[in-house]
């Protein structure tokens, strides 16, 4: 029998109660042991549930109990749960955690004292949910350099563009249904502006090529610019709109990392990801393409990793040595600027066609039903992502407006 | 540093000796330690490698070298690679293979010698090629109950069955340009006839739900019988066929396992997975549906799988308890005829159409753009494989003749 704790008894913290209560018998076999949750933290009382007794508000209970050797930190926010991790590593307890935060922020100092204290801090939750990423990543792709790895990693903002693609709705209306369904918040900032995509970027990339990405290095766009005119035209390229964060390594070592919505066609297995669902491709030297689908959110889903990962502390003896990785250098990250891009702009002004050939040559042109004369809609040539802001601006000074910049991507 | 030897210098064999060599700064993060290739085994020499000089005939000296902790066995079939599995787990030595067939037919006791011996016998590369499957269903979604998993298991049938529905080949001319190209062997048997699928699916059978099932108890049928005729009904049904693997547990607690030809929606995940690409689907009681996509077969994807095993025994100082399962009895698998289905089926006859209405009741009719008047294709009510063949057999008995008789699934 091991006992665990969970800090947190918010949508995922009763998750993991439930699933270890509901699926214990398939948990004991898998972990070779029974896993029963002793304590609960939170600083409310739940007196209607059945775990109410569990409930606890002192977190050190936790911390000085022998009995407890795993907790789940599922409460989300830096603090206290940065506190409380280190807390509970320094004490030589396992800690697993659904809270990308802290895991984007603090996750090469967290994984180093686990490593010292001979534990675990395992972070499967933390991005995409319920789709195993994290262990296929450093464990399965172990004999692979990751060239590229590129996902759709917020269920929210998917399922708002889904709607505008699909049903023709405007982002507010998208926006206002998400959240009348309970898939996005009422301050739906962190979603709405790439924030939450770019944590779980940083997570994937610092796994991938072992050094920390903290997301103040990643240039990051969110998806409320995007109008119904740019669904059209990326319909009419041959593609779709979506929430892209990625990642890969330069030729000279560093790493270029970005959140920011893209043209994806239609061919990709990741234009085929919608509504509240994640995908996750990764680009392999030795396997290729492999892509991860699932639900990247929600109660049962995340608990499931929660839990997957309970189950590996509780077999694991010692650190899982290999998941970790070093803090990192002030140029690990690569100025996005200075990076190759592909751009769909869309355009308005008196001879705005000719504009565009003059500044960028011979182009791809994308058509709408319905576009305004003064309209031009078209696809770059590849250049830096300054060299296309320095074309972009030209296009400007000669008097033609820029309406949308979109990156064309080719996963 | 750790020395290991590979069986087998075949495609995967070299892959696997290439991809340790390449890789091997990765690899060596990855494992902790350098990780080298000591022996080759194989009946041939090979004198223009450059990994020539490691090739031996002698299994002895892989068996009896105490430096050598892991072996790759990549020489495929059931002997010696069985033999020579169970003397090496004996002896205390990892195994992992990519060896489907046997993994199929002797996974119970070779998971138990190892555990035995307190080793491991890993087959990450069995399934899938270098799609991780394995560990993410016994690991990652070791908190859940699986209720079914579907899979497109075979490149080779799914690039025949892609060429018929995109290009509108026949069956026989995409046979034919599937071995040009390399992916269908001379004898074709073991893929188109769905063999290669069901020692997939029962090793993923057997992983999700803990107990040996052997091919012999899967019903398996193969697409050498479908036409274009199908392929176009099946458009108008609002779908794609694929030859899927699927297993599920009945609620009495039996297993359902099959392989067949199936109508797949376009809405599926399962749908998009194209040409030699594998996609499996599983459906999990907290996660939901979770896939899998990428290229279940060719040298470096099945080798990085390998090596990824390779990696983990190096790491793992003790047996991997999760990873196994029991020896099963006789009624594990449930009679396929007990169980629930729901076909597509197309005939032809004077008056099919009143024929069918008699025997079936009120049905949907697809249609077909030239077909003959004495066609009539249509989708049964669900009802079990028993009914539903004793009712084909009515409508046989009553001069229709049966075209087609495809299996219509909702994955």
């Amino acid at each position: 029998m091991k006992k665990i704790a969970v800090m947190g008894f918010g949508v995922v913290g009763s998750g993991v109660v439930e699933l270890c209560d509901k699926n214990a018998a398939s948990i004991r076999r898998r972990a070779g042991v029974d896993v029963q949750v002793k304590y609960i933290l939170d600083l409310r009382d739940f007196p209607e549930s059945p775990y109410g007794e569990m409930v606890i508000h002192d977190f050190g209970t936790i911390l000085n109990d022998p009995e407890i050797a795993v907790v789940a930190e599922v409460m989300g926010g830096l603090e206290p749960a940065f506190r409380y991790s280190k807390e509970l590593l320094c004490a030589g307890k396992s800690v697993v955690t659904s809270n990308k935060e802290l895991v984007a922020q603090k996750g090469a100092e967290l994984l180093r004292l686990a490593k010292e204290h001979n534990v675990n801090y395992l972070f499967e939750a933390s991005v995409g949910g319920g789709i195993p990423i994290i262990r296929p990543l450093h464990m399965c792709l172990a004999a692979n350099e990751i060239n590229e790895i590129a996902g759709i990693l917020n269920g929210t903002t998917n399922f708002i563009l889904t709607k505008m693609i699909r049903e023709g709705m405007s982002f507010a209306e998208a926006l206002a249904l998400a959240q009348q369904l309970g898939y996005a918040e009422r301050n739906p900032a962190a979603d709405i502006e790439g924030t939450d995509a770019c944590r779980k970027i940083c997570i994937l990339a610092s796994l991938a090529y072992g050094k920390h990405v903290y997301p103040q290095e990643v240039h990051t766009e969110g998806i409320s610019n995007i109008t119904l005119r740019d669904v059209q035209y990326a319909g009419d390229w041959g593609g779709v709109i979506k929430l892209i964060g990625r990642a890969r390594r330069l030729p000279d070592g560093r790493l270029s990392v970005m959140v920011s919505p893209a043209f994806i066609s239609h061919e990709s297995q990741l234009a085929t990801v919608d509504d509240v669902f994640n995908g996750i491709l990764v680009r392999a030297d030795a396997t290729g393409d492999v892509v991860f689908y699932g639900k990247g959110a929600g109660k049962l889903p995340t608990a499931s990793a929660v839990v997957g990962d309970v189950i590996d502390c509780v077999k694991a003896e010692h650190t899982i040595q290999s998941l970790s990785w070093s803090d990192s250098a002030a140029d690990t990250v690569c100025d996005y600027r200075q990076t190759p891009a592909c751009f769909y702009l869309c355009c308005r002004g008196a001879k705005a066609v000719q504009a565009v050939r003059n500044v960028f040559g011979s182009v791809r042109f994308l058509h709408r039903e319905g576009a305004p004369a003064e309209e031009a809609a078209f696809i770059t040539p590849e250049g830096t992502e300054a060299q296309l802001a320095a074309q972009i601006k030209q296009l400007e000074s000669g008097g033609t407006e820029i309406l949308s910049a979109i990156r064309v991507l080719d996963y």
